[in-house]
């Protein structure tokens, strides 16, 4: 049997010993747990980027993983902390809504637990770092092969980030960007396939920039063209080939994007 | 039993191929070896932020890992590099003190010896990547299980870095930045236990900024707010919740704090 | 036998999803695989920047690994993706010529393959991420065992990268920067063997800027002087002590680079 993985995402920044006391301790509960660096640069407190960055790479790993996410501009206060099980995949997260953009794509309800059974943290347990504290040994133990029922009571009650708008009006559809990836292509929360019964053909608006070529891929274009597409994820896409649509276009999350056909 | 492990500390920069060469050299001579990376931002030369890295990360690390450390800017020159081991945590690190803050947490004295047997180097040695012709090689041996005897000669005298000031003067405590971390915390040498003694109210003072509130952690606060409270390490630290004390302030390494009582 | 394995390098950035992606994708086909991070900092679609990055990291590995390298501005056109075993050593391309400055290292011809075997690929395959839908899952069936044949045909015809312009012209060596590491070192295409044929003492010119000061290693000189040397891979190289030889001469990739014998 492989040996259990335990992922790690967190906005600490390559350059904090944070991360690198988390995995201590955890190797020091489970020495064969199986470290994965998800990423350690999810922008400081950023809660919209981390939920966003859970649902378009948790669905991929098998289901043994455990995956600890500490983004938690609330540590310390009375957040709770949670063991969520969602479509099979097992998540440690602070109660802040990081997870249920993931939770969404899975049809059958979660399973939320609020972590409480002390007896598996640190101690003592500091105001300012559970990551170290709870997070990593908590993820440790379920490693070990403790059932989730000991780390605390199943809860029914948890945090939700605001649905970023998206709205039909006059036959034209107005959402939002919703991410900006490393490249500076803007992922939109507006389906693609959404787009698809509007007509033909699209125009795509972002600010003042009006955008009408739509591609299959970037390298369609020539170098420095911008471009809509479809995501990889099946989202509408914004994207300047071999450039960078958030600097162009001075847009990032939360930059309103309105689609329609042309009259 | 578990594969051994080899963690990697540097100041290489995720762009570059040097830590990857490492990571080569390493699974090239001990193929089970699991590398874990601890950070390779360490600012570009800069010892002292290594020695605060090292102090807060590898105290929590199970005792039968290997640490690699190379912010080494004394590379090929004559600098020793050291084996050392100090409250049973083993490291390869120059010689130039990045290891003194983490040693000075255990009470037996360290084993020190200086890497000499050339016979576990690879050949021949570059001028400037010691990371790759010595490090790596020598903590791949060590991972194999060879006796650390055989890698070189105890020492007795090695680097240290400057202890940063802090004094008692008028009732105040003056001390200074120790560190940033990645959110822009700045952590300072003051212990917080010896702030308790003071009295009450505290002031600290960085700069003409004057922080009166006091926390026990960032979220008690509105975002925006200044604060003091005690890091997760027990030393006095200032930050703004949600947000950037470092630019706030304009405060780095070796910015000096006050903390006295008002009166 | 050691677990298998697979190195990943990319220029999607560390705060993107898209490695955690593939990370999950390789370990749901193959849960023993061990992952290994080269860099997901290479510069966006910057291939020239891999290709250096591949030359001086891979040869260090052991055979086993197998390398998956995701520098793909051509995502989605119909560039192939490609299988290369050159010296042995086993990467999944695509086909941009990033692999040819390794390539050429090795005396033997490589065994190149153009992945075709759409079985082993994610369905569907999206447009504009093969990463996740193509090397990631080609990689981890090939840790499982599979013959290589099986990914496609061998083929005798690939893409290559410019050389980088190195002429000899009235006793000078006339060069340019080929690699800038990440203490803004400034690695040349000119050979250090090549320039000791040239006579005593050499002149490297940069600009307008002439550097006369030739040591073995950084610290030979006091912080800030700027010396040549002989990087670790035997190329001309040009540094500043503990400070940025790019910053200072405003100097990057492409830049030229003149080295003669003082007359």
């Amino acid at each position: 049997m492989a040996d259990p993985i335990i992922t790690l995402t967190t906005d600490f920044g390559e350059a904090s010993p944070y991360v690198a006391a988390m995995k201590g301790v955890i190797l020091g509960i489970n020495p064969v747990a199986r470290l994965v660096d998800l990423s350690h640069q999810i922008p400081p407190q950023n809660v919209r980027h981390a939920a966003h960055f859970l649902a378009l790479a948790i669905p991929y790993f098998p289901l043994a993983a455990i995956h600890v996410v500490v983004v938690d501009p609330g540590v310390g206060s009375d957040r709770p902390i949670l063991y969520v099980n969602t479509g099979g995949h097992q998540l440690l997260v602070p109660d802040n809504g990081c997870w249920t953009k993931l939770g969404a794509a899975f049809p059958d309800p979660p399973a939320v637990r609020r972590l409480e059974a002390a007896g598996f943290w640190r101690q003592p347990v500091s105001n300012t770092f559970h990551g170290r504290d709870i997070f990593a040994p908590v993820a440790a133990h379920l490693s070990l092969g403790i059932d989730p029922e000991k780390v605390g009571p199943l809860v029914t009650e948890w945090g939700r980030l605001p649905e970023p708008r998206l709205e039909e009006k006059d036959g034209a559809l107005i959402g939002e960007v919703d991410f900006v990836d490393g490249f500076g292509n803007l992922i939109t929360n507006i389906p693609a396939s959404r787009c698809e019964g509007l007509g033909q053909p699209l125009v795509v608006t972002v600010g003042t920039e009006v955008i009408l070529r739509r591609v299959r891929t970037y390298a369609e274009v020539e170098p420095g063209v911008l471009v809509s597409l479809t995501s990889s994820e099946g989202m509408l896409e914004i994207a300047v080939n071999q450039g960078n649509a958030s600097k162009r276009l001075r847009a990032g999350v939360g930059t309103r994007v309105t689609v329609e056909a042309r009259h």
